[in-house]
C-alpha cells in the first residue's frame, strides 16, 4: 500500500468510490481499481466473468451480435467505470478466479491460491481486464479473461467445489439465493407440510427452489411451466430419494395470465401456502398473488418484478399475503445449493441441460 | 339486471373487463360501467374522489395547472376507461360515497344508506361521473362529484366513522395498510421490544406506523426526517399515554444517502430490528438495508421503491434482512388506523396539519 490512500478502509468499499462521493459502490459511476489492497480486502486473479443474462442480451442487441463491437463495449465499460456494470440494465454478473492476496484483516476466510466464485455483483466489484478479452468470442455470457478484481471486507465469495466443473458450479452459485430463501420460508410456514407452487419450475432457480422446498418439508409441490417441452423435462426429474418427483404436480400455464395460472395451481392442489416466482418476464405478480392462500407468502426472485404491480395487485384483490423481495444473500446459500446439486440428480440434470445449451 | 350480461359474476370483477379479455380489472384498458349490479356487487353513489397524489401531480404538470384542462382530462379518462386510472402513472386513488344498492350475495356487510370509503384503488373500480366535475376547482386531489361506482364481491370498503370529519377519515384510510403491517411485523419480531426505525416519520403513513409500532410493543422508536422543520413537528408529538413521545429519538438525515441515514440511526440506538420506509422518493433502498440489523426486516411502503435496487442492494452488502413489499391490505387495517387516530393525539395533530395544508 502506498501513502496516497484517499480514505480508511470501509467494509462496504466506500473508500474505492471515486464518483459521486458518498454513494455505495453499486451506485457509483467510477471505482478506484488500484491493485494494492486495504487491510480487509482480497485481490482475485481473474479466470472468467459470468455476465448477467439481461446485460449480455442488451449488449448483444445493441451491437447486432457483432463480437468485436461487444468486446469493445465491455472493455470500454470496465475501463471507464472500474467495474462491469452495464449502464443500460444496471446489472453486472459474477466472476471466478484465484485468490492472489488476502489482507490481514479480511474476514472472508480466503487464502492465496484458493479457487473461488464471487457472490456479490460485478456491478460493485473493482475490476481490471488486462488481456483485451482476446480469448472471448463475444457470443455468450461466459467471458474467459485475465486481470484482477477486489473484494471488500463485507463481500461474499465461495470456494469452488472440486467435484463440479466450473461452469456448473458458477451456474449454481448464480441463483443460490433462491433455494436458500425458499428453504427458510417453507421451514417456517405456519401450516405443516405446506403446499408450494414454483412458477418457472423447470429453470435453474426454479428447480433448485423445488428441491429446497422438498428438503424443508413441503407437502405438495406444484411446478408451473409455460409449455409441453418444459413439462416433459420437469415430469421426468426425480427427487434425490428416488421416490418423489422433483415436483408432485406439473401444470402448464402462462405466468402472465393471473386467472389462468391461479386456476391451474388451484386444480393441482392449491392454493399455495408458499408461491415462488422464478420466471424473468414482467407481469407475473397478479397470478402469483391470486394463486396464494390468504395468510400465505409470495417470494419474488424475478428481476422483472414490478414493486407497484405487486403492492397494488395484492390490495386490489384483498389478498392478505406476505410478499418478499428475493434477497440474493442468505447465510450458507452457496453451500445449500451445492449440496442440493450433489444429492439431487433431477436438479443436476436440469442444470446440465441448461448450461450445455449456453456453452460455447 | 338485464338479459344482456356477458358473463357470470366473478368476485374479482372479471365480468366487468371489456378490453383486453382475461386480465384483472386493474390491468384492463376499459371496464363495463353499467349501473345494474351483479348479485355480489354493491353500487355506491359518489360524494368525493381522492386522487392518488402521484396521479394528480402528473395531471397538474401536464396541463400547467389549468383547472379546465385538468377537469377535462379526468373526465376523458373516466369516460374512455370506465375507471379513474391515470394512464401515465397507472395509479388511481379512492372514493367516498353512500351505498345505493347492495346485491343479495355481497359479503361486504354494507347496506343502502351507509357512508363509506373504498379501500381498493380507483384504478380497478367501475366509475361514472354525471356532473361534469362542476364542483371541483381542479386545484387539489379532493374531487367532489356526482355519479356512481361499483364494488365487486372481493373489494374492500369501510364505513366512515361518525366522529371524524370526512377529509381526515379519508386521509387515514388512504395509508392504513402501513400501520397494520408494521403492527404485525413488530408484534412477531424475533427480539423482545425491538428497535424500530421509521424513515419519513413525520408524514401520514410514517406517524401512523410509529404509533402502531408502539402499540405492538416496540422498544426504541427512531424517527428519521429530512430537515429541522419536520424534526420539530415530530419532537413535539406525544404518544397516547402522555408519557412517551410518538417516537423516542428524532434524527435528521437524507433518506437517499445510505451511509448518512444508517449512521444516524446507529447513533440513535440502532441498527433497527424493523425499518419502515414511508418516504415517496426514489433511492431509499440502500439506507434502509444498511440501517437494519442482520436478521431484521425492512418494510417498503413507498411506491417509489425499486425492486431491483432492493434485491441487489441487500446482496451487495451481504445483508441478511427480510424485505417486504408493503401490501396495502391487511385484515382490520382501517379499524386499527382509525383507533390510533382516536387515541393518539400526536398522530392526529400531524394528520390535521397535513390535511389542512392540502385543503381547498
Amino acid at each position: 500500500m502506498t501513502g496516497s490512500q484517499p480514505a480508511p478502509a470501509s467494509p462496504l468499499g466506500l473508500h474505492r468510490v471515486l464518483d459521486p462521493a458518498g454513494v455505495l459502490p453499486q451506485a457509483a459511476g467510477r471505482l478506484d481499481t488500484r491493485p494494492e489492497i486495504w487491510p480487509d480486502e482480497v485481490r482475485i486473479g481473474l479466470e472468467r466473468l459470468n455476465l448477467d443474462a439481461a446485460s449480455f442480451r442488451q449488449l448483444h442487441e445493441a451491437h447486432d451480435g457483432d463480437p468485436d463491437k461487444i468486446r469493445a463495449a465491455v472493455l470500454d465499460i470496465v475501463r471507464t467505470r472500474g467495474k462491469m456494470q452495464n449502464p443500460v440494465t444496471g446489472s453486472g454478473g459474477m466472476l471466478t478466479g484465484t485468490v492472489e492476496e488476502a489482507g490481514p484483516d479480511s474476514s472472508l476466510g480466503l487464502h492465496a491460491g484458493d479457487k473461488i466464485a464471487t457472490l456479490v455483483s460485478l456491478s460493485l466489484t473493482p475490476l481490471v481486464i488486462t488481456d483485451g478479452l482476446a480469448r472471448w468470442d463475444g457470443k455468450s455470457e461466459q467471458v474467459p479473461c485475465s486481470g484482477y478484481a477486489i473484494l471488500f471486507g463485507r463481500s461474499i465469495a465461495a470456494r469452488l467445489p472440486d467435484d463440479l466443473v466450473a461452469g456448473l458450479a458458477l451456474a449454481v452459485m448464480d441463483v443460490c439465493g433462491a433455494p436458500a430463501l425458499t428453504h427458510r420460508v417453507v421451514s417456517h410456514a405456519a401450516s405443516h407440510a405446506p403446499v408450494v407452487a414454483i412458477i418457472g419450475a423447470a429453470g435453474k432457480s426454479g428447480s433448485l427452489s423445488a428441491a429446497a422446498a422438498r428438503a424443508a418439508g413441503a407437502g405438495t409441490i406444484i411446478g408451473v411451466v409455460p409449455h409441453e417441452d418444459e413439462a416433459a423435462i420437469l415430469a421426468d426429474a426425480v427427487a434425490g430419494d428416488g421416490v418423489h418427483g422433483l415436483v408432485d404436480e406439473v401444470v402448464i400455464a402462462d405466468a402472465r395470465d393471473p386467472v389462468g395460472v391461479s386456476s391451474a395451481i388451484a386444480s393441482a392442489g392449491g392454493p399455495a401456502d408458499v408461491t415462488v416466482v422464478c420466471v424473468d418476464v414482467p407481469g407475473c405478480e397478479g397470478g402469483a398473488i391470486l394463486a396464494t392462500a390468504q395468510g400465505g407468502t409470495v417470494i419474488f426472485f424475478s428481476m422483472a418484478t414490478s414493486f407497484t404491480a405487486a403492492a397494488l395487485g395484492a390490495e386490489g384483490v384483498a389478498a392478505d399475503v406476505t410478499m418478499l423481495v428475493g434477497n440474493g444473500y442468505v447465510p450458507g446459500h452457496a453451500q445449500l445449493a451445492i449440496d442440493l446439486i450433489r444429492t439431487q440428480p433431477g436438479v443436476r440434470g436440469i442444470f446440465q441441460r441448461r448450461t450445455d445449451e449456453h456453452s460455447e
